[in-house]
C-alpha cells in the first residue's frame, strides 16, 4: 500500500474511532470504527518494529521482532484483565492460536496455490515448528487435566510454573534459532523480504513505534469499553467474540501481509509468519499474561475450556501434518480454512 | 475368481437368501444367507463400477469411481436410517472406516510383506491421504465435543453445516486429485490393474450395475430385518453388529481386491483401496446420510459416541503413522491387526 | 567407572541398606541406603545381563537382552503387587515410560548436543519405535476409555486379552528386527558399544547375573517396605512416588549409559536405549504384570488413570515428534526435559 495512503487512514480511522467514542453512545460505532483503527495500528505498530530491529542490528532485532511482533494482542488482552474479562483473554488467545494455523496459513496457501502448483519451505524449520507447537499444545492440556483435583490456589502455582517454563522454552528457542543453529533454520524469502522493507530513518522509526503504542493502548481500551455491549446485544458469546472477533482484529495486519508474500512464491516467509506468531502468542503472550495479571492482583490460570484446547489441538495436529514435508498446494490450504470455519461455526452454536 | 463360477455364486446365493426371507422364519438362516448375497452382490456392484467409468472416460469415470465405490455400504445404511437405527448407522460407519484402515490395510499389508521385504508406494500421496483422514477424525470429534451445552436443534444445525463443508472438501479433493495435480499422484500399478479390469462391454455394464444397484437394495432390506433378531438371540449390543458385522459383510469384496494387489506387489494400489474407501466413508458417505435422513423426516447428527471417536482416531493414528513413509513391511501389518482386534474385543465387551 | 570401586560401592551400599533395614527404625534412612543399593545393583544386573547375552550367541543374547533388560523395575514391581499396591505399580510403569523417553532422551540428546551441533541416527529405526509407542498408548487408552459402562469382570477380561495380544506384539517385534529385518534395524555405534563391553568369563557373568538378582529382590522387599512411611511423612502421594521416585531409582543405571553413549556422538544407542527400554516397559513389563498378578490371587487391570495417560500419551508424542527426522540438537532435549518438569509439577500438585 502507497505509503501516505496508510497514514492518512490510520490517522483518519484513529480520529474517527475518537469521536465515536466520545461524542457517539452506538456501541456498534464504536466497535466498527475502533476496531478498523485498531487494524492500521497494529499494522503500523509491526512495521516500526521492523524498522527499528533493523537498526538495532541482527541479534537484537530478531530479538525484538520475536517479542513485540504481537505487541497489540498483548496491549488488548492487558486491558481485558484489567476489567478481568479473563474468559475473553483466554478466548482471544485461542483465536489468535488457531486464526494464525489455520486462516492466516489457509489463505495463504491457497493464495499462492493458486499461481504456483507446489511451494516448498525450508523442512528442518516445519520439523521444528511442529514440535514447539506441540509443547505449546501439552502446556495447555497440562493445568486442564489435572485441574479437576486441584484447590484453586494449586491450579495458581501450577499455572504460574508452567508459565515460567514456556518463557525458558521460549527465550532457549530465540537462542537456538539466532544463535546457535543460525544457518540450518534461515529462510532465504524471509531475509530479502525483511531488507526490502525498512524505509525509515533510525529516529523516525522509533518515533513511530512509540506513538502506535501509545494509540494503540488507547484504541484498545476503547475497544473493550465497547465490545460487551455489542456482543450482547448481537448474542454472541464472550468466547465467541474473543476468538473471532477480537482475535481476527488483533492479527489482521499480519493476515494480509502473509498472504502477499505467499502470492510472490515465498511461502516460508507466510509459514514463519503465521507458525511462527502462533509459537509466540502459545510461548509467550501467554505466559507473560498470567504473570500481568499479577500485578493487578486478580490472579488469571492458564486453565482453557475444553472448547479452546479441541480448537488449539485440532489447529496444531492440522497445521502440522500438513506443513511437515516442507512443500504446500491449494488443497492444503483449502483443509485448513475448512477445518477454522467448522471451528468457527461450533463456536458460534456454543 | 473364474467368471461363470462367480455370476453362477451370485445368482444361487440371492436365490437362497430369498428363499430365506420368504419361506423361513430363522434370523439365523436369513441372516447368514443375506450376508453371503450381499457379499457378492456388492463385489458385482463395484466391478459393474469400474467398467462403466472405465467407458465413461478417465474424468467422469474417476469420479463414479469416487462417488459410488462404496455403494453398497450407502445403501445399506439408507434402509438402516429408514428403520430409525441411528446408532446402527453410526456404528457400520465407525466399522468401516476402521475395518479399512486396520483389518483391510493390516492383511494386504501382511500378505504382501511375507513374499516381499519391503514394499513402496507414492509417498507424496500417503501424506495427503494423512491430511485427509485427519480433517475427517476432527469432523467426527468437534461435534461431539461441542454437544455438552447445545440443544438438540442447534446439533442438527452444526451436523448440517459440518456434513455440507465435508462433502465440499471431497469434491475439491477430487478436483485436486484428478484435474490440478493428477500427475502427482498419480499410482503406476493401480493404473495398470484398473486397465486390466474391464472385460465387458459397455451396454452390459450398465445393464449390471442397474440389476446389482436393484438387488444390493432388495437383500439390504432382507439383512436389516433379520439382524436385530440376531444380535438379540446372541446378545450382541447393536453397536457391536453395527462396527464389525454389517461393515465386514459391506466391505469384504475390497477386502478380497486389496490383498490380492498386495500380493502382486501393488501395495500402493491396495493402499489407495483402503485409506480411500476410508476417506470416501468418512468424507462423502456418512455427511450424505446425515442429509437423506432429512428425507425421511427422521434428522440424523454427526455426533458419534466416544467409544466410536476413540476407535477412528486410534485407526486413523496407527495407519497415518505405519504409511507416512510410503513404505510397508509385515510387521506393520501385524501392528494394524493387532489394534483392530483390541478394538473389537473393547467393543465386544460393551 | 572403574571396576573395583563400581564393585566395592555394590557391595558397600548393599551392606548398608541391610544395616538399615534390620538395625534402624528411620525409613527415610532405609529408604535412601536402599534406593542407592538397587541403583548399583540394578546397574550390575544390567552390565551382568549384557555379558551374559554376550556368550549366548547373538539371537538368544538379543532375546536375552530384551527381555531382561528391566528385570530391576519388573522385580520392584512384583513386590508392589504382592502387598496389593497396584496405584503405584501403574505409576512406577507411566513413570519409567515418561523417564525414559522425556528425563533419558532429553539429557542424552542435551549432552551430545552440547558437543556436537547435530546427532544422526538410524531413521527406519526411529520410524517404526514411533509406531510401536503408539500402540502401546494405544493399548493402554483403550481400557479406560471402555471402562465407564464395563463390570469389574469384563474389565479383567478384557485387560487379559490387551495384555496377551502386547505380549504377542513384543515377541513379533523382537523376530522382526532380530531376524526377518536386521540389517535395516542395525544402528553401528550400537553394536560397537555392546562389542567393548564384555569383560568377564562366561562362568562369572552367570554368578554374577544371579547374585545380582537375589540382591536386587531383597533390597525391593525393603525399598517397598519403607517407601509408603516416607511418602506419607513427606505428605507425597502414592502416584507421585511410584512415577517419579521409583522409575528414577529403577532405572538409574540406563540413564547414565545412555547419557556417556551421547556424549561420545553415539546418539543412536542411545536412543535405543531411551525408547527401547520404554517400549519393553509397556509392550512386554507391563502386560506381565498383570498376569503376574493372576498368581498373587488379586488381578490387577490394565486401567490407569487419566492423569497416567495423559502423561504417558504426551511423552510419546512429543519423543516420537522430535525422533521421527532421525536427527537430534540441543534444543530438541531441552523441550523433553521442559516437558518432564511440567508433568512432574503437575503430579506433585495432585
Amino acid at each position: 500500500m502507497n505509503q501516505k495512503l496508510f497514514f492518512t487512514l490510520v490517522i483518519v480511522l484513529t480520529a474517527l474511532s475518537g469521536w465515536a467514542h466520545y461524542f457517539t453512545h452506538s456501541a456498534g460505532l464504536q466497535f466498527v470504527t475502533t476496531s478498523a483503527a485498531i487494524i492500521m495500528l497494529a499494522g503500523l505498530l509491526g512495521k516500526a518494529t521492523e524498522n527499528v530491529a533493523h537498526y538495532a542490528g541482527e541479534r537484537v532485532g530478531g530479538f525484538l521482532n520475536a517479542t513485540f511482533g504481537n505487541a497489540a494482542e498483548l496491549i488488548i488482552a492487558i486491558f481485558l484483565i484489567k476489567e478481568g474479562l479473563f474468559d475473553m483473554v483466554k478466548a482471544s488467545i485461542t483465536g489468535s492460536i488457531i486464526g494464525n494455523l489455520l486462516l492466516v496459513l489457509g489463505l495463504s496457501v491457497i493464495a499462492g496455490g493458486l499461481k504456483f502448483k507446489e511451494q516448498r519451505f525450508n523442512p528442518l524449520l516445519a520439523g521444528h515448528n511442529a514440535s514447539l507447537m506441540l509443547l505449546a499444545v501439552i502446556a495447555l492440556f497440562i493445568p486442564a487435566v489435572f485441574l479437576k483435583q486441584l484447590h484453586a490456589e494449586r491450579t495458581e502455582t501450577l499455572s504460574l510454573i508452567i508459565s515460567g517454563l514456556l518463557i525458558v522454552a521460549y527465550i532457549l528457542w530465540l537462542f537456538f534459532s539466532m544463535v546457535t543453529h543460525k544457518e540450518e533454520l534461515a529462510d532465504q524469502a524471509r531475509a530479502e523480504e525483511e531488507a526490502e522493507g525498512h524505509m525509515w530513518g533510525k529516529g523516525t522509526s522509533i518515533l513511530i513505534l512509540i506513538v502506535a503504542t501509545v494509540f494503540v493502548a488507547i484504541t484498545s481500551e476503547w475497544l473493550v469499553h465497547s465490545i460487551k455491549e455489542v456482543a450482547d446485544s448481537l448474542g454472541w458469546s464472550e468466547i465467541f467474540v474473543g476468538a473471532f472477533v477480537i482475535a481476527i482484529v488483533g492479527n489482521a495486519a499480519e493476515h494480509s501481509a502473509a498472504v502477499f508474500l505467499a502470492m510472490k512464491n515465498k511461502i516460508g516467509a507466510s509459514v514463519e509468519i503465521a507458525v511462527g506468531s502462533s509459537l509466540q502468542i502459545a510461548l509467550f503472550v501467554a505466559p507473560t499474561l498470567v504473570f500481568v495479571s499479577l500485578l493487578f492482583g486478580k490472579p488469571m490460570d492458564l486453565v482453557f475450556t475444553s472448547y479452546e484446547l479441541a480448537a488449539i489441538g485440532v489447529g496444531a495436529f492440522i497445521a502440522s501434518s500438513i506443513s511437515r514435508d516442507g512443500s504446500t498446494n491449494w488443497y492444503e490450504g483449502v483443509l485448513l480454512i475448512i477445518v477454522y470455519i467448522i471451528l468457527g461455526a461450533a463456536f458460534y452454536f456454543l
